[in-house]
């Protein structure tokens, strides 16, 4: 049973592409699992009751029972600094859903809302597991085999070593977690395969992750991504820092489209099949990105998510929460520490 | 008139593909130009002859007058190490290449072998120019629009602030005398258009770049490569790190074989044209990578390369011979230098 908040301010169809997915939601889930609408009541309930006068009826009986508006008079805008936006917008809609986690009164978080604001969010009123500095943004990539794993996906830059490695740990409980994979092979992103080869963090990174206890595959290439797959055997994770990853993921979601436009002519009639296609590209199918490291549960969806995108950010929300990937998160991580201090003949921190 | 120098012992089907891509390009190039193969002399003639009395029967005249053998005793392997190889290889194939240049024996190296060993071979032979602390290897990304030209692909890691200004410069130069290209717009790629996003080095770039004379247009991003346009126009030039530009760039080329196969069920019978589409994704078929910042012409090409990319190389070697580029590089670098020793008050270096 998962209750899952949902910012219905946030993203740029709000309000009427995230209730609408909420609705869609709620038709497709199982019945032990409810909705939390966070944010300003009255639009939301008006919303509602558009929706469900329209195109949304059949949906009536599902929203009268699982469906709870929660009020929050703030919204945070796709423009506002996270800093000033937290500071200045207390009861945002974001802070009002992300608080409900910590009350106790709901299991989970989803925004399509302003991403800055709600990492910032998410790691002050979440928390983060002891031994983690930040949280990572983990996000999926289609590849010729199974997704693979890639963080961080934007959420830090100029990563130190260690980071790294924490990026690892978490890629793994995600795979394991929410995509069923044991013993998840984790790659480590550079520009060779040999330790060697890489930036000063990846080159360090690479000696500590080989002293790790996780499936540490070695490193792998920009090459490997498409395939899921590199010499050594398939992927299931990708470690790099949030400024690779980010770039890396922009200029996939913008690889579709363009190529589209690109083959038009070549294609002609076939057009359509192709379309068809490249749908399994489309990142929004995927499911919004997990912000792993913090204590609960908080997925980004996509600023232009549809109702469509929204719906499936929220199971992955459930997904998260009934697998406890949170609490997994936090014992490997503190079981890391735990085994680096015993090495070290220090105490754990 | 351009003398194009290629290491006929370079690359995975060398000799046999080095020599034929020779033939190839003797056949399509203005009559002026002539090639040095070179490598060991016995196997390089036995190759040509075997050709010659094959299928590349036809190309016999232009072979006699204007393809010549230059004798280099010793191979360096895919596997050497770079500085290992130019030590205990005195005599290779790319040493003695790149020394016809330094000569003024020839007006271009192109070579298909060792990548590592050609930069460090190239910058010791053909020298840097001053001003400039390494090279930078200089790749062309298909896009919606005109191709965009990326670098640092893959020769510098851990890249300084002023590096990354260099590498603007070294494009523009390549966008102009390459590509035909007039005042091209140059983007530093980052996460984020605002100029406070990115990492430590890039944020202090954008700041280097927005005060120098080139043409910057800001911050671009991952998604706005495939499209070849930010908002606010089209793009040229893309700098980055050689960490970066080089995972993009095996993302890249990875992509055109993978998502054949990923999309072969769902197009069934419309493969081949989608096969043909994608031959605009070749990298092959936009020849090999320049090194920029040597003073001379040094073209890498990949590994495994066959004939028709090796004659694009040796196409884009010639392009670079008589476009003068390299001369037009010293120069605007030693304009820049002396531009900002005069705004400091400081004696140029």
């Amino acid at each position: 049973m998962a209750r899952v908040a949902l910012d219905a301010m946030g993203g740029d169809h709000a309000p009427r592409a995230t209730v609408a997915g909420a609705l869609l939601a709620l038709a497709e889930l199982e019945r032990e699992h409810s909705l939390q609408l966070v944010g300003q009541t009255s639009v939301v309930q008006a919303t509602i009751d558009e929706l469900l006068a329209g195109e949304m009826a059949a949906h009536a009986a599902a929203a009268r029972e699982r469906l709870e508006i929660v009020e929050a008079p703030d919204v945070i805008t796709m423009s506002d600094k996270p800093t000033v936006a937290l500071r200045g917008k207390p009861q945002s809609s974001m802070v009002v859903g992300l608080r409900l986690q910590a009350d106790g009164k709901s299991d989970a978080f989803v925004s399509a809302g302003n991403t800055g604001a709600q990492m910032a969010a998410s790691a002050f009123v979440l928390g983060l597991h002891p031994g983690l500095a930040r949280p990572a943004i983990c996000t999926l990539f289609p590849t010729a085999r199974k997704p693979v794993v890639v963080l961080d996906s934007g959420a830090n830059v100029d990563c130190s070593p260690e980071q790294l490695v924490h990026f690892a740990r978490l890629g793994t409980v995600y795979a394991e977690d929410m995509l069923g994979r044991p013993h998840p092979a984790v790659g480590l992103l550079s520009i060779g395969e040999e330790p060697e080869k890489g930036n000063a963090s990846v080159k360090e990174a690479h000696q500590l992750l080989a002293a790790s206890d996780l499936n540490f595959v070695g490193n792998v290439e920009g090459r490997d991504i498409p395939v899921g797959a590199c010499d050594r055997g398939p992927i299931d994770v990708v470690v790099c820092d949030g400024f690779v990853g980010n770039v890396l993921l922009k200029f996939y979601e913008s690889l579709a489209p363009t190529l589209m436009g690109m083959f038009a002519k070549a294609l002609g009639a076939e057009r359509e099949a192709l379309e068809q296609a490249f749908k399994e590209l489309d990142y929004s199918d995927h499911g919004g990105a997990p912000l792993l490291g913090v204590k609960g549960v908080s997925i980004i969806s996509h600023g232009k998510s549809g109702p469509r995108a929204i719906k499936n950010a929220i199971r992955v929300a459930v997904r998260a929460s009934e697998s406890r990937m949170s609490d997994h998160i936090g014992r490997r991580v503190a079981e890391a520490a735990a085994s680096r201090a015993a090495t070290d003949g220090a105490p754990a921190a």
